[in-house]
């Protein structure tokens, strides 16, 4: 009997030598950012204190194809292409006649998809002369990210890291230092927006979007140091297209082409770079039945219970105004262990094709989600990371489904990162200490009124 | 200008279908286990209440390839084979025109090189009808490793764990536990072994010696239960040659053979799967000239200070008598972060290698081998277990005496694991929390006194 294979490994000379731009293939224009106090659209030289020319570029570019630099791929190639799997004994446990494949970005040495992005943003930096970054973290998986993307180009990092996180999530904090990364916990003093926090209350356990003001007010206040973003702009979702374009040549050797592809949304920019490169046979017309679907958590259902409004990107309404599906920027998603899930609006690009109806969205609980991650670690050996345990449930969902139907439907998810940092989610999980946090509506009508009306929106 | 080759892949065919057993190519014959009553040699019926026949006959076999079972290939398949990669960047950071190989077991789901063996080991229980198994850990890459095997399996797991490690690696035991293992600080009050210390001490941290009599007892005493152990036994290596046995392969793919291979030993299976195939050409004339390295912690200095004698295999001197390297049965190293190195003795035929002269041996304190893992993280991204930082540090010394000599030495050496669970042990390093625990000859010599006098040795 022929042996099913388990593992489609492209060679290293086969990883993609240029992201997907999906902005020239949108149905319709994009919205432009807004100036948050003026409301008029902004132009690359507003945004040119906190990011070099070269990432601003890619921010508005309108060219299908970009590039990637050799000294990029140099440094993928240190673990991509990463492996698209066949979970053929997930799919025996659940009984089910779906092919389930995952796209496993884990194999990262930072544990997660976020290097594809801080590399290139650490290169562009690197490229313009810029000598330091200055970023934020929540529960620490871009932080990690931009701490070994800083190290290789030989730039200081500085990370604002979200107090609680700190305090819970010394491994997070001990591996950005070992790759020589000045971590701070967030709310700080070494800045105007951390002191006004601490003023107001000392014993305040941040918020993301309070380091990403520190951060943003430490770059614009450095000549040497500019701001770098994890997800939900434009170029970070440029970046992450990689995984999808690999996943497309695998998929192609595993002799399919997904049914649905399913990511899991925080900003939005795994999704998007898994989805993105099957979007583009979807609108092509090559592929108009693909399904290409989002998963968020119920403690923070931007793109199931949001607006499709223009909103502040931080809390503190000092970053540009951007459309997209937002809870309101003062919005304070509850205290899950996907920690890389808890934003209060997502990715423009993504949002627009959701309001075109391009991308399904999906809502879970805490609490089957980690069942489905611990039936996944069962079949398959990985602990996944909680916020990609999301995008798990959801296909363990569809294939469920495809056994009532009785149908081979193909499915692709992305495997974004593993859990090995995570293991107490796992603790308080099995110790059946998990709370599912499911908003109200009430509760998120209230947040929405702080949304601001925009005229020109 | 072409691109140089970073990552050698081989095909999901092209795992090796075979282990090597090394016993029938040992230049001489192998001094056999004895009782630790009547120092008599032992024979396979001995060994029956504790391990399956499947495994016992492997312990003793003169076959020099021994099938893999293609269910436990299927797993194999979830992620081997595992990559060997060509540390270009680290090369460069070195000044070094060494070229240097690592063989990276990290991308196993445990995290390091000992599914290779837990996996086998499961299967031969389960096929023999045994429902449980019992076994220790120590740091807790082994008792991961089995819990994720015996889940696989559908075994029933039970890990005595050290109590100091259990209470310092909460995330380890959570691992075990989402795996569905049964997990116990040792020493326990469910044994004679754990409540005959617990009554000396109350407050006993606990041992890797003291965990391993009370595995042992559990399985002593259970008729369902057998006992596993995750190194030092000859069946133990000759699963881990998949490693070196993959690795030749992926070394004949650079077009290159390696003038030294290093692992770090602390039972000795991890250097024995990386370098016994190797081994097999140095013995065979086709290669006399390869150099295997062994690398110990001087807190442990098994190779190096140790007599070669026979010495119980644990502490209470209930297990078999083993020709090997012994610092003294009674030896308790100190509180090092790589507690998989921290065995008084190492595995017989290992042993017997570095007896005759074929073996090099080498130990270093626990900071100069920090600073080396920091160096290959800056460089390749993997931060490497405490462990496998050990080979680390041995291979950096040879690339920079290869710099001083102008050589192109070829260097392969055994990543065994990533330190995602380890990052505490950086944290205290990067601090300048560590001490170095090289021990004194004199303490040695003392612990030596109690390795008892066999006379048929």
């Amino acid at each position: 009997m022929p042996v099913a294979t388990t593992k489609f490994l492209l060679a290293e000379n086969e990883i993609p030598t240029q992201w997907y731009n999906i902005a020239p293939d949108l149905p319709g224009p994009p919205s432009p950012p807004l100036h948050p106090g003026t409301h008029q659209p902004i132009g690359p030289d507003d945004l040119a204190p906190l990011f070099p020319m070269g990432l601003i570029l890619q921010e508005v570019s309108q060219d299908r194809w970009i590039d990637i630099p050799e000294e990029i791929l140099e440094i993928y190639r240190l673990w991509r292409p990463s492996p698209l799997q066949r979970a053929h004994r997930l799919e025996k446990a659940l009984g089910t006649p779906a092919h389930i494949y995952y796209k496993y970005e884990g194999v990262s040495p930072a544990g997660s998809h976020k290097p594809n992005t801080a590399i290139a943003q650490a290169y562009y930096n690197k490229a313009e002369g810029v000598t330091r970054i200055a970023t934020e973290t929540g529960a620490g998986q871009w932080g990690s990210a931009m701490a070994m993307a800083c190290k290789f180009f030989d730039l200081e990092c500085s990370v604002y890291m979200v107090k609680i996180s700190y305090n819970q999530k010394p491994y997070r904090r001990a591996f950005m230092e070992t790759f020589g990364a000045d971590v701070t916990a967030s709310p700080s003093n070494q800045t105007n927006a951390g002191r006004g926090i601490l003023e107001q209350d000392p014993d305040s356990s941040g918020s993301l979007g309070i380091a990403i003001s520190e951060a943003v007010e430490d770059a614009a206040t450095h000549d040497d140091t500019r701001y770098s973003l994890g997800s939900v702009l434009n170029h970070v979702l440029t970046h992450q297209t990689i995984v999808g374009l690999e996943s497309k040549k695998q998929m192609a050797m595993a002799g399919e082409y997904p049914d649905v592809v399913i990511g899991c949304v925080g900003g939005g920019s795994n999704m998007a770079g898994l989805a993105f490169p099957f979007m583009a046979d979807k609108l092509g017309g090559d592929k108009p039945d693909v399904r290409l679907m989002a998963v968020e958590p119920t403690a923070c259902p931007t793109l199931t219970k949001g607006q499709y409004v223009y909103d502040f990107g931080d809390t503190a309404g000092m970053a540009p105004l951007v459309k997209m599906h937002t809870l309101g920027h003062t919005f304070v998603p509850a205290g899950i262990h996907a920690g890389g899930l808890r934003y209060h609006g997502d990715a423009p690009l993504l949002c627009q094709l959701h309001h075109e109806g391009l991308i399904e969205a999906v809502a879970y609980p805490q609490n089957p989600v980690f069942e489905a991650a611990v039936t996944f670690a069962a079949a398959e050996g990985i602990v996944p990371a909680p916020e990609s345990a999301h995008a798990v449930k959801a296909a363990v969902d569809e294939a469920v489904r495809a056994k009532e139907a009785g149908k081979e439907t193909v499915i692709l998810f992305g495997l974004s990162g593993h859990g090995y940092f995570d293991m107490t989610a796992y603790d308080e999980y099995l110790a059946g200490n998990l709370d599912d946090y499911a908003h109200s509506d009430e509760l998120i009508a209230e947040a929405l009124k702080n949304v601001p009306e925009i005229a020109s929106a």
